[in-house]
């Protein structure tokens, strides 16, 4: 793996790096940490690479990379760069034929995310998308659940997502994670609804297997003086006839990253909450609440695929994010040993979910902007 | 006191039975508990009240208890039968002397709230609204802390109540609970909305201080063949700016009663969820959540003056309704020996918590009608 | 009911009220609140009864009650006096026709106890014995289903009553309680052991069905001039071959009334907590955990009859003992018109309760003191 | 890094090698994973490493890797071994210039680890064992604030451990874990009190920075025909006069690894428990209970140092592992560097918990055994 981005200053970098590594699978081989050669040399060296491959620009990362021994090159390139800066390296890696990782949202625009797709679809490359709460193994055991019809038809779904971080105007503080996803010209129309709004749609839509039909918002930028909003709240309804309501903000002062999913069928409900990973809450009207764990005996295949210890030996977040490399970098061990990946291989997101994750940013902006009630969900 | 309604099948009959009992201030003397004598004269000699007391009707109840003496007679009324059952008995006892506890929404209409204010205006009496919630401890220390702006102007506010009861069509299998609420002639034009959305409207307005000035709804009838509305959504704009989201639905199968209120300022945030009544968690940017419980040294006077027992002793729903009859009971008292009342006495809901309560029903129905998006708020 | 004691400053008294109010089949009708005629009258009055039937003693209102026609005068006596003034008045009471409710512990020494039994035995009069816990809904179905044997055979029991009050030395700051449950001449020769460990000891007995047989124990004096125990660690040994602990402690700074009970059996186990009365966890090796509530339909007919509300509308100490009240109530008004009881009435606890628990202490304070590692439990 | 055991049916071998990768400061680059020399290749390979890097034993690899260039050699070896596999490799290692990290308990005999401390301070070679535990960020603020004397005095200390998963005899099913661990020529003289009551002595003796100096204990074999004790408790003294209690049993059938540990003194307590791990409850007489979170800014630096992401992206069992790795390999590239290693990078489980830890078998067993109430605490 090379890593484009996640110089000194980046958060998730190091996240992408050590979920990378966990599970042994993958090494990072090189480079181009920053627009910095100096500082991307720092970075590198500090990591434990050789000089030689702590590259001063993705261009000439991607350049020389493609110049070394096939089983001496990186495989696939990661992208942890702010969002304005996902799309040309991600293009360019694939059409040099890299794989490649980005970190969600996928791209600066729905166009960009298009895009992407042609150019996968044109070089054979695979993207994987991080969207990291999709990882978790009892979000995969949702997921199978609901597939299995387990609450019957779904008729309510809600998730909210309150963090407290964005509360004060922490870009006047030179916070350089709170600067550049509060400027649009590097975040793009979205704030918080790109933070972490697309994390929520896409949970929703990953879990339960519906798509968004069509949105109702109410979109603020509750901080005085900050470029984009920082709060959103949004009613839903999907293409089952189920209605909804998301709500991600960023100005719930106190609130760490309490992302939670409740989902109602005709027969019962389900509840997971981030901050009580490893377990999924199943709700009977008739019957006793159930506690489903993870690294239990009696979870599905599909999430014990994605857990790494027995019950009672808590997983959490560098796990769920490793999931996703995991699955991604055993789907391209398969392709590249011609054999078949296993079935929860392609498990990971990709360029569906990065497209859907565009329009949704398109779409819950316009919704918030409009006088009409309801905005149909277009991609 | 006096009941009106209660008889066999009744669920809130008896807790308000419970709830004016617990702590000794008041005494059932009477009640008019059926529209049928028999059946009346039977739930009152189970409640060991004599015959003679045991009424046919509220009318002849309240025409036979104004002929006792004063020191044998009923001091008040309690109405707890459906929603259309409650203005005629409420107005016929204040004009007859007699103060009036009523369980909510208040009456049927808004303009039949309206008008028993100017009943109680011109007659002096008192009526007490049962939103029971507003009756809890932590709820009290809540709208204290607020008050005190522990947390700094409110900038969003987020109440849940969901409930599974109505997940079926329960009206179809002669529950007599859901027949009557969900059959507009008795429960109104709203189901869920006037149900359980009340209480929620009540306790954001309670416990914040603030009022709700427009509202964007999604007002829907999940199970079919329904009469009323058995789940909404619904966004909120406040007097302050602050805005939020009302969520009540009676068809999230698994849930029992989980009302859920989050509220977040400047500074910080607090929640309370009613599974875990007697805790109040205080989440803060830059320190440890704290958590606040009933029954402890550290709580406000008006927090103390609702709670009967030291921490760590769960006080429960039972416990907050009886805080709702005591308070109305000492100021009752007070005003009957001519004595200044506790000052914490007062603090139980009443007329204009009926109003705006009906109001709520009103706008929140027009405004999911709607293809408008936000509905001014109107009284 | 007339009551003994409870006059002002007495915490338990006014919660015992309030319990036998509570279901509407009790009244207090008279009291010997206080050894003081004055205070006696003061409470009494303030409790809306006539002065005549406030007494200056237990013997006077014992003596004039008797004289009161049989439909007039008070039923049973509640005595809610510090220990050692539990056995006098609740002997007389009895010799002179009247039942008895007594708060735990039920006397000053085992033999008190076994006195009391025989004057039961010779009167035919009921004792009833306020072990609250044992009143929770959940604790009866956790007594059902191991009396199913739901568990297999059972193997561990812990049980922990930790409290915080007494972390410092409150009985010389003219705490009232603190002060007589910290002497001798009045609480008998064990403070926490007395206080709280017999209330840990009858929960673990009841729920059960098992019985102590031998016990290792750790008594302690932490803070230091204290004349009692405040804190003590129990092993113990069942009469099935299961094997246990038990901690009572009342300088656990910090805790309220942090009562947990864990069994274990073959086949899984249970586990309820005093801060969330209402659930019951059962927990098993490979299936999800159970949350089961109370107030739901699939509880067993013995825990039903011990909720007063549907799910998810707590009920707390006061209904747990509300419930003690209940079932004594109802087992005298049977015997009173010559009907069979409830099957259920009868389970509250008594005479035999009152009997293991003095043994209990008379076991454990001796344990305590002996270099011998095990004492066998005797009575 | 170097491997001694961890091939295939190992459960601690890979948790191992995940939480060794996680922070990009250790590769794996060579094991001796099984005694078969074809299991250890085919682990190996499936590794990633070079066939000539994988052992048939640890003589072998040991003798090997001396011979390679510094620079490319193994640093240290990993010994994850059952208990009888744990002295001589170490031996090994460390006579022969490599430092060492072994799982717990150190050794099989308490003999054993004097002897590694012998062999440590001669040849200068640096130990680390793998107390997990003690790795978790709110661990290490628990023994911050104790150690700031923030609750006062200690007085009482509460460790409990209850797993289920030896609540049938499970080596009977050819669990390759149960057999071992109930094996005494494989785990020693203790099964249960080896396995998990070591960590739950360590990590009481860790927090609190006291330790113990008398115990009394019931130890039990529950399961039929085991040959190694499966359940104990166990009642503390301490050298600062505090006392305790220390549970540990591997059949509390339903439970996974729900270890707990609450310290109490004379201003107020806490509490930690392993399934809400990033959470550390503060409970005080006067004020709120505090929830201190793992990835805050208010936490102490120590605990900071432990943490990889902010408040709310749950960190686990394997992030634990991994900062006894981290601080380990910290402290190797200082030494190696002639640098100073930071402060808190020494912060890892060494010989002299070993030594404890073996004592702490040694002395339990031996006060199980007796018919003396106290067991002096001997080393």
């Amino acid at each position: 793996m090379g890593m484009i981005g996640g110089g000194e200053g980046s958060f998730i970098g190091a996240i992408h790096r050590k979920a990378a590594a966990l599970d042994g699978h993958i090494d990072l081989v090189c480079g181009a940490f920053s627009s910095s050669a100096t500082k991307s040399l720092t970075t590198g060296v500090g990591l434990y690479l050789p000089e030689k491959r702590c590259y001063a620009s993705y261009r000439e990362m991607i350049a020389s990379e493609q110049l070394l021994p096939e089983n001496e090159r990186m495989d696939f390139v990661s992208i942890v760069t702010p969002n304005h800066l996902h799309f040309e390296p991600a293009a360019f890696a694939m059409q040099n034929g890299f794989d490649v990782v980005i970190d969600k949202p996928i791209t600066l625009t729905l166009q960009e995310a298009k895009d992407l797709k042609e150019i996968s679809k044109k070089t054979g490359k695979v993207l994987c998308l991080t969207h990291t709460y999709t990882g978790y193994p009892m979000i995969k055991e949702a997921k199978y659940l609901l597939s299995k019809n387990k609450l019957g038809r779904i008729r309510k779904i809600f998730v909210t997502y309150p963090q407290g971080w964005l509360s004060t105007k922490l870009e006047d503080a030179q916070q350089k994670q709170a600067a550049w996803r509060t400027d649009p010209s590097k975040s793009g129309i979205a704030g918080s609804m790109g933070d972490i709004g697309t994390h929520a749609f896409n949970l929703v839509e990953y879990v339960t297997g519906l798509e968004v039909t069509a949105m109702c918002a109410k979109i603020s930028t509750v901080v005085i003086g900050r470029q984009l909003d920082d709060d959103g709240m949004v009613l839903l309804e999907f293409n089952n006839g189920a209605t909804g309501s998301l709500v991600a903000t960023q100005v719930a002062a106190g609130e760490e990253n309490n992302l939670t999913l409740q989902v109602y069928g005709e027969l019962g409900g389900l509840e997971w909450q981030h901050k009580d990973a490893n377990s999924l809450l199943l709700k009977w009207p008739n019957a006793p609440m159930q506690v489903y764990r993870a690294g239990t005996d009696y979870i599905s295949d599909v999430a014990k695929y994605n857990c790494r210890t027995p019950a009672g030996h808590p997983e959490g977040f560098i796990e769920a994010f490793a999931n996703i490399y995991k699955n991604f970098a055993r789907t391209l061990i398969a392709r590249n040993n011609n054999v078949e990946a296993d079935i929860y291989a392609f498990d990971f997101p990709g360029l569906e979910d990065g497209i859907r994750g565009m329009a949704f940013i398109e779409n819950v902006i316009a919704a918030g902007n409009s006088k009409e009630k309801w905005k149909t969900f277009e991609v």
